[in-house]
């Protein structure tokens, strides 16, 4: 590999020779002097050569140079503080087209969201959007590194599923061979499957696809799942607090090594919040929500956005935090594999997790005992015939277990202050969007 | 939770009281005292119920114990070295049947594997599956560990797509609400794509899709792909080095954590590799194949599977090595995206990454010039027009850049010297399988 400086790494070189590699953004030919400012994936630098004699076969490549053309500059750095850029500067010695770019870009910044889409390769060389997917690797290996110390298994589920999971709704059906087969909607079944093989903690970070027409910023067609589900655990007070441990351990490890640059970059602070995060059951939440004069719209007693952005401002208020965990709501807002309490089986060992106003996670203790199990199923007016092997992991000894799962992409939004889904997602895939 | 300490930390505990929570493996129910082996996600333990008097609730609980019945237990440890199991048990204070098991287990050891798999939950039980999943996770583990602190941005690419990636064969269609989508093969393009959006070094370890009829133990219809892309390249050779010292980390990894274990449940030892891997241009491996006597049984210039296996028992004779890259394929076999030398065109600068006789990876230094990838394209008989967005991700500006991609259950079965696939994935998908 040819010895190539990262633009990051200049500051700390000595004035001298040096090799950078990147693309051109923009280019000031003038009479006696040219600039282009040249990026790579760490940052930005100023490349200046001194239009004198004997440089003229480098002046004239630069002239034709476009925006996004890569290129291999061998030259002399030298530190400068009158530079804007960084304070150093490298004067061309060599000019190495690596491949050319049409002269005119299709976007600009103030292009529309789904005109950049269109082009999302382009739209992906701004810093911004660069430091967007550096923040989400640290973030998402940070979750796994936690639960690798703590001896989690790492499950890979199949995303081809023989019938469907969960529900017939929002379901993609796809041409098996001669027959049919169904994309899995979350990694659920085969987390619980997980458990009842004995292995204890398992963890998943992977795609789930639902056939949501919907075209709201807050969904998508297919998204990452963050999955975690655990065995022995006593009540989802457990879930919640492996998950809150979790959240501390992604969130500080993005603070530490990019805070500075997400407050540059997205004008906001990463927050590490303090454990544990407060819980307030559902119906408590709702209370309070109506108390603040907010009238809930919806039929059942689920919140409704704006009241997820009430209690989100009730908890900033009282506790100062930004995080809130849901409890205890209702079984009829919830799956039948959702374990209800032994006092009041009309409430659910379950939990939604609100952050900001925005609910990032539904988690839950499981229902793990077979015949409680059929019949919660029975009672949502499912046929238990459907959910074939399912009940079989339950039949032959499962422990008390339980799990969360949550979208990657949700949590990188808020994390950034950002308001839609299609700029943290890699490429968004929703109803009328399969490309690029 | 419940204070529960997990059986592989007995070892390490004083004799006294203690809670385990697992599920039964074995009962002997003998006269005067009984004995339980119980099984949780670290290990065996035996545990003893004399039946003397005043003990009949337990002695009685215990004589109706099922294979698989989850229990929590309450009781003394003793440390005992005439105990073959560990040299230690629990003398039961207390049992609580957590869950109960259905008398009769549907498989036994010497079920047929297609059996085992549709009872892949009970499969799973046994140590030497679960330490492959251990293995499994700290392997991959490492593998992203190398990418991290080497600045790897991790991308998560969608695996719907709104037309084909490579080609139109073993493709799966999707029903997209009104029209079609495809299930990405691998995520080639969009490796790709994050190169010429500047990211640098990319890798991702997520599902591929291929509708291959064929039931070989070497193939599936979805499984785990590990793959990384890397920019600012010379040739492939900068790809070779990245991987074997990728894997080099990856097989360090697993020798540290499991190698014991794999010893006694595999019978191999994981043998981390020697850097430099041997590399050998294939047709010079093919003319070496030729020299022992085995005459390839194809149409084209690739190697047929004894010929891999012929070439890995050379390189294996002459460098005591267990790998060998091929190098430099043919363009006549190879996608019409490879790089070709410059000094001659009917080689690429792509490699196969064969590991004791079986190939795992195929990978290559990418043609990044637009005019000379649809040159290549139209000679390959595609229509360019197909290619559609994927050619423009080169119209703006891509650096030279090249990458792999590798099958996660095949190094798995070759790391623990199994023979088929089936056993070394969570939940084997095969064109006869999609349960459970």
């Amino acid at each position: 590999m040819t010895q190539r400086t990262l633009i990051s790494q200049l500051q700390d070189r000595a004035d001298g020779p040096v090799t950078v590699q990147g693309w051109v953004d923009t280019v000031r030919d003038q009479k006696k002097v040219q600039f282009v400012v040249l990026h790579d994936e760490t940052g930005g630098l100023q490349l200046v050569n001194p239009r004198s004699e004997g440089r003229e076969h480098i002046s004239d490549v630069i002239s034709t140079l476009a925006q996004g053309t890569m290129l291999t500059i061998h030259g002399d750095l030298k530190h400068d503080e009158r530079v804007k850029l960084g304070g150093l500067e490298v004067k061309v010695g060599e000019i190495v087209v690596e491949s050319e770019a049409l002269p005119e870009t299709p976007i600009a910044e103030d292009t529309s969201i789904d005109k950049r889409l269109d082009w999302r390769f382009l739209d992906l060389r701004t810093a911004r959007n660069n430091l967007l997917f550096r923040a989400q690797t640290t973030f998402a290996h940070a979750l796994r590194t936690y639960w690798v110390e703590r001896d989690y298994v790492e499950i890979f589920t199949p995303k081809l599923m023989g019938s469907p999971s969960e529900t017939r709704a929002e379901l993609f059906e796809v041409e098996y061979f001669d027959r049919k087969a169904y994309l899995a909607q979350s990694p659920q079944f085969y987390k619980q499957m997980a458990q009842s093989a004995g292995f204890g903690k398992v963890f998943e970070i992977g795609p789930v696809f639902r056939a949501d027409p919907s075209f709201t910023s807050r969904h998508a067609t297919e998204f990452t799942g963050v999955d975690a589900e655990i065995s022995w655990i006593d009540s989802h007070e457990d879930v919640m607090t492996m998950q809150e441990e979790l959240l501390v351990a992604g969130l500080q490890a993005v603070a530490d090594k990019h805070g500075d640059e997400i407050r540059e970059h997205f004008g906001v602070e990463v927050t590490v919040p303090a454990l544990p995060f407060p819980r307030i059951p559902l119906l408590e939440a709702r209370a309070i929500v109506g108390a603040r004069g907010h009238t809930i719209e919806r039929g059942d007693l689920d919140l409704d956005p704006e009241g997820e952005r009430q209690i989100a401002a009730h908890v900033k208020e009282q506790f100062g935090h930004e995080f809130v965990f849901l409890t205890d709501y209702p079984a009829s807002i919830r799956p039948f594999y959702h374990m209800r309490h032994d006092e009041d089986a009309s409430l659910t060992k379950s939990y939604d997790l609100i952050w900001n106003g925005v609910e990032i996670t539904t988690g839950a203790q499981r229902e793990h005992r077979v015949d409680v199990i059929e019949a919660q199923a029975r009672e949502k007016g499912m046929d238990t015939e459907e959910l074939g092997y399912y009940l079989d992991f339950f039949r032959y000894g499962t422990p008390p277990h339980g799990g969360f799962g949550m979208g990657l992409a949700r949590v990188m939004m808020l994390m950034l202050g950002l308001t839609t889904l299609r700029e943290v997602t890699f490429l968004f895939r929703g109803p009328n969007r399969l490309t690029p």
